[in-house]
C-alpha cells in the first residue's frame, strides 16, 4: 500500500491502482469511496484520480476492469502480488476475449520513492525533529524498579504526545542481556544498577517514519561497557562520514563494519548498518553488506536518500549497545536531522 | 507469519518454515535465533523444532536448504509467497541438480487455524473479559470538547492498561457525520452534543485478537438515531441467534441484512456481518455475503470458531451506527464472549 499512497495519496488499507498512458484509477470499495471523495479540494486530493467501485470481490473488480480497457501489456508488481492472485487472474482474463499479458515488473515506485522530494523532506525533518525531542522526554523515563513494558508504554505514550500518528514499530526497550536480543520485546524484567538499556523507537507522522536508538546506562557503566560504547559510538560516527552523493551504501556499511572489525567486535555486529525511511520504517536503500548473489557491485545513494546509520555489537548473556539516527544524503555530504546526544548517559 | 506463529510459536518478523515428514525446520536470522534459543524448557518452546540460521538472504538459505533435502514435490503457500520470489526461486533450483517441484497449496494452515483448541478459546475468552471491561473504562472518556483523536489516544491507553500487547487495529472514533464512514481515522472533530459517536477498537492479549464496537450518543440521542440504533442492534441480535454449529456463514449474514432490509436500510450496510479472530484481527471465517464466483454454497460454521457479528448502517452527510461482539460457535449453539450493555447509552 504505500506505493499506492506515494502516487495517489489513497491511505485506506485496501485498494488496487492502475496507471495507464494518461490517466490513474483506484479500484476501491465503499469504504473508501467516501474517504478519497472527502479529500475534494483539500491539500491530500489527487489530481485527475478516476475511482472504480468494488461491488463483490477486488480481483473480479480489477479482471473486469482490465476486460474493459484491454491492452496488449500490463505490468504488474510481482513484489506485491502473490502468486495465488496471479493464477488466479491469468486464468480469468484468458476466459475473455480482450487478453491483456501480465508482465512482471520490480521496484518502479519503489526506486522513485527512495529519492525524496522538497516535501517528503521537509516532513521527514520536523518527524526528525519531533522524535528528538520526545528522546529528551525518554530519558527521564529511566527509573531502576521500572520493567521494560512500563518503559516502553511510557515510551509510546510520548510518541503519540508528541504529534505522531502512532509508533512507527513495535518500541524496543532491552535491558542487561535483553539488550543482546536486537529485536527484543519490553518485558517483565526490571531495569537494574549497572545495566545497560537499548532504547529503539520511532514514530509516523504525517505518513512519514523516523527511527532512533540509544543505549543509556543505569547508573555508572562499568569498563566493559563504556568500551563496547565507545567502539559502537566510533563505528556510527565513521558510517556517517562515509555518506556522500554516489558514495555506495556497501561502502557506508563497510565503514561501520571495519570500525568494529579494528576492535575485534566484527562478529558481534550481525545486521546491517542501516535502512531507508519514509512511507515505510524499512525501505530503499538498506545500507547494508552486499550479498553477490542478488546485489549490483556498486549501487550509489543519491542526494535526496534518508536512511537510519545503526551500527550494535551484541553479547549473548552479556548486553548489547546500539545507537542510530537518521540522515539526509545532501548535494555535498550528509546531514543528520535526527539530534541527540550521543554521549553515553549515565541516569 | 500467523502461519508460522501457529505451528511453531515463532513470534520474529521474519522467518520460513519448512515442515517435512517427521520434523518442522525453521529458517531464520542470528536476531531471531537468539530470541527462538531463550524459548528452551518454558511453555513456549516448539518440541523439535530444528533451526537453520540465514548468513545472506531468507531465499538463499531455502533454496540451498531445498538444494540439500530434495523432495519430488514441495508445497507452498501460494497466498504467501509474492511472484517475484517465486520466480526467483524457480530459477535457482532449476540451477541445481536436485530439482523439486514447487506445488501451489492454499489455505492448509489457515483452514487449521479457524477451528480454536481449548487453549486458544481460553485465551480469547480472557481477552474478550478483557476488551469489555476496557469498553467500560472508555465510556467514561466521552465528554463534550473532546476530539475524536483525543479520544482514540485514550482509549490506546486503557487497551494497554487492561494488559493486552497492543491495540489490534488503529482505533476508531468517528462522530457526527464521520461516522458514516465505517473505517474512518479519529481527527479533529470535536464531539458535539446529539453526535453518534462509533467506538471501534481491539487489543492483542497473548498474540491472540478481539474487537469490540459500540456507538454512543453525546446527550440525548433524536428520534432518527434512536431508529437506526434499534434496527442495527436487531440485526446485530437475530445474527447472532442464527449462529448454530453447521449454519452457513451466508446465512448468518442473511439473518442480519433481512433484519435491516425489513426496516428498509439493506442499501445502508455496505459490508460483511463479521470476520474470524484469532492470531489475525480478520481471518476466516468471513461471515459475509456469497460471492458466487468464488465461494462455496454453504461453508458452514463449526464449534470452536470465533468470530465477530458487526452489523451497521452508514449514511453519508448524516452518520452512523455499528455494533460488534466477539461470539464462539459452541456444541450446541453460541456464546457471546464480550460482554458490554447493547442499550443506547446517552452520555
Amino acid at each position: 500500500m504505500p506505493n499506492l499512497l506515494y502516487l495517489s495519496n489513497f491511505n485506506g488499507s485496501a485498494a488496487i491502482g492502475v496507471v495507464t498512458d494518461d490517466r490513474m484509477y483506484l479500484i476501491t470499495d465503499f469504504r473508501y469511496i467516501a474517504v478519497v471523495e472527502a479529500t475534494h479540494a483539500t491539500p491530500y486530493e489527487c489530481p485527475g484520480l478516476e475511482l472504480v467501485r468494488v461491488d463483490s470481490s477486488y480481483d473480479e473488480a480489477l479482471a473486469s476492469f482490465l476486460g474493459a480497457k484491454p491492452h496488449a501489456r500490463v505490468g504488474f508488481e510481482a513484489a506485491h502480488l502473490t502468486v495465488s492472485r496471479h493464477r488466479w487472474l491469468e486464468r480469468r482474463l484468458e476466459g475473455t476475449g480482450a487478453y491483456s499479458e501480465l508482465v512482471p515488473t520490480e521496484g518502479i515506485v519503489e526506486q522513485a520513492r527512495s529519492v525524496k522530494d522538497a516535501y517528503e523532506l521537509s516532513t521527514l525533518r520536523e518527524a526528525a525533529q519531533r522524535v528528538s525531542e520526545v528522546a529528551g522526554g525518554v530519558f527521564n523515563e529511566i527509573r531502576r524498579g521500572r520493567s521494560e513494558r512500563e518503559v516502553a508504554m511510557a515510551i509510546d505514550r510520548r510518541i503519540r504526545d508528541g504529534g505522531f500518528d502512532r509508533p512507527a514499530f513495535d518500541t524496543i526497550v532491552a535491558g542487561g542481556p535483553n539488550a543482546a536480543l536486537p529485536h527484543a520485546r519490553p518485558g517483565e524484567r526490571i531495569l537494574t544498577e549497572g545495566d545497560l538499556v537499548v532504547l529503539d523507537f520511532g514514530g509516523v507522522y504525517d505518513s512519514y517514519c523516523v527511527d532512533l536508538t540509544r543505549t543509556i546506562s543505569v547508573g555508572s557503566a562499568g569498563t566493559r561497557a563504556k568500551e563496547v560504547y565507545g567502539a559502537v559510538r566510533d563505528a556510527h560516527d565513521r558510517a556517517i562520514e562515509a555518506v556522500s552523493p554516489n558514495r555506495s551504501r556497501f561502502a557506508i556499511d563497510a565503514a561501520a563494519r571495519d570500525a568494529l572489525g579494528e576492535r575485534g567486535l566484527a562478529d558481534a555486529f550481525g545486521h546491517g548498518t542501516g535502512h531507508g525511511l519514509g512511507l515505510e520504517v524499512h525501505e530503499d536503500p538498506r545500507i547494508a553488506r552486499r550479498r553477490p548473489e542478488v546485489d549490483p557491485e556498486v549501487d550509489p545513494v543519491f542526494p535526496g536518500m534518508v536512511f537510519t546509520i545503526e551500527p550494535g555489537a551484541y553479547f549473548p548473556g552479556w548486553g548489547g549497545v546500539r545507537i542510530e539516527d537518521d540522515v539526509v544524503v545532501t548535494d555535498d555530504g550528509v546531514a543528520v536531522i535526527t539530534e541527540v546526544t550521543t554521549e553515553l548517559l549515565e541516569l
